[in-house]
């Protein structure tokens, strides 16, 4: 079914660009680690570790596989359509359930010790888009994998996917960096001023959840990196546009 | 010059999304107002109020004015380029002065009190968005108002200056919740737990800059919205690219 006709060349500079997202968000990740690590005492599903494993679970969910899901249609883009959609739709899968776990941990915590729930900006921020990272789900799911949708319903939805599942991966960045700033001034306070080597440590994760969040929406938004129709699908959506609809939607 | 039939219909939905954002980007404003008068005790060049200066002119002048810099295009159609790219680089010199006044607002503040600087990751983001604002406002003068750029020069660097405009606008968003947050910390500790008035207050603040930022960022990215470009640019334009490049750039 595939034809080699139809493999397009990949940009130059696509895959530095991923590189570096890469690279960023595997630092990231480890210093989350070495925060937890270092400062925290590290991790444990019992007592006041337990609370480590929210901030943990939520980077390399809510944050690094997000993003990466977000990447799949600029790096696989040769890949037949559904693969590409079936893998993007797991990564989703997966971050969700790690970043559900990190949830857990913290409401859990929160029980055990009395503590109130759902008070601070971040926690604000934080359900809004998990929750609306659910609802994305569910919505880029009935949508795109299930098969019942039109093409034309589809095409007018993807850039409102699009739009939304790069604003909750933003949101998601930034409620990361509050909930850094609320841990580190909970713990810290005034001490915080004094440049200890916990506070600077921790202002550089933010900086490189920042730099992860960046480079991603750089990738994702740079008009002549998008991934190009292929020549079946292409085809199939020429039969359709003809079949429904009198006008073209003009491919974005 | 201008021929009337040059003129593009304004997308349907696109004032009521201009005047949602706009609703919510005064809002936001005033209810920084409202903040700062009913719990931090006003705003005074002198003395502690002179803290109060500095979020203010920072909603005012990165987050309401930079947004509304970043709509010009979308809200302005039928207008000259020319005049659109002018009230565009002066909503942005605006801007910028207003946040200085901010700027030097905390750090006349924290002098006076001796206090540390440029310790906590708002102050990071801070100082990151508020040079990069600088680069880009230079960068975007030479390019596109100084007139010695080329057609191809400008073309080249116009998503480059719509991505890192967004990006820092965005940057500014999130560095105004980390200081809302850090506000809040420092003065109500733990008794941000309990619902405090001040808390609630600053939490709906922290929601109404994001959806603000969101709307803006919505408005500015839809594809179907961006300024047509009129008739005697498309000639121009066209007598440029014949002039000097082989094959045309496509319009992004």
């Amino acid at each position: 079914m595939e034809s080699h006709a139809g493999l397009a060349a990949t940009p130059r500079a696509l895959p530095y660009y991923v590189a570096f997202s890469q690279l960023l968000g595997l630092i990231a990740v480890a210093t989350t680690g070495a925060w937890l690590g270092l400062y925290r005492g590290g991790i444990a599903w019992q007592g006041v570790l337990q609370f480590n494993v929210h901030p943990l679970c939520m980077v390399i969910g809510l944050i690094f596989l997000q993003g990466d899901a977000l990447l799949v249609y600029r790096v696989f883009r040769n890949e037949t359509k559904r693969t590409t959609k079936v893998l993007h739709g797991l990564l989703h899968v997966f971050a969700f359930i790690i970043a559900l776990v990190g949830l857990v941990a913290v409401f859990d915590y929160h029980r055990k010790k009395g503590y109130a729930d759902l008070y601070s900006l971040h926690s604000w921020c934080g359900i809004l888009a998990f929750v609306l990272y659910f609802v994305q789900w569910l919505v880029g799911f009935g949508f795109f994998l299930f098969p019942g949708a039109s093409f034309s319903l589809r095409s007018r939805y993807r850039p409102q996917h699009i739009f939304f599942g790069a604003t909750i991966f933003l949101l998601a960045v930034g409620t990361a960096l509050l909930g850094l700033k609320e841990a580190l001034l909970f713990k810290l306070g005034a001490k915080y001023s004094t440049f200890e080597p916990e506070g600077v440590l921790a202002n550089m994760l933010g900086l490189l959840l920042a730099g992860f969040g960046m480079t991603v929406l750089y990738i994702l938004t740079r008009a002549d990196w998008k991934r190009p129709p292929q020549a079946e699908e292409q085809a199939l959506s020429m039969d359709f546009k003809t079949l429904t609809e009198g006008d073209s939607p003009s491919s974005q």
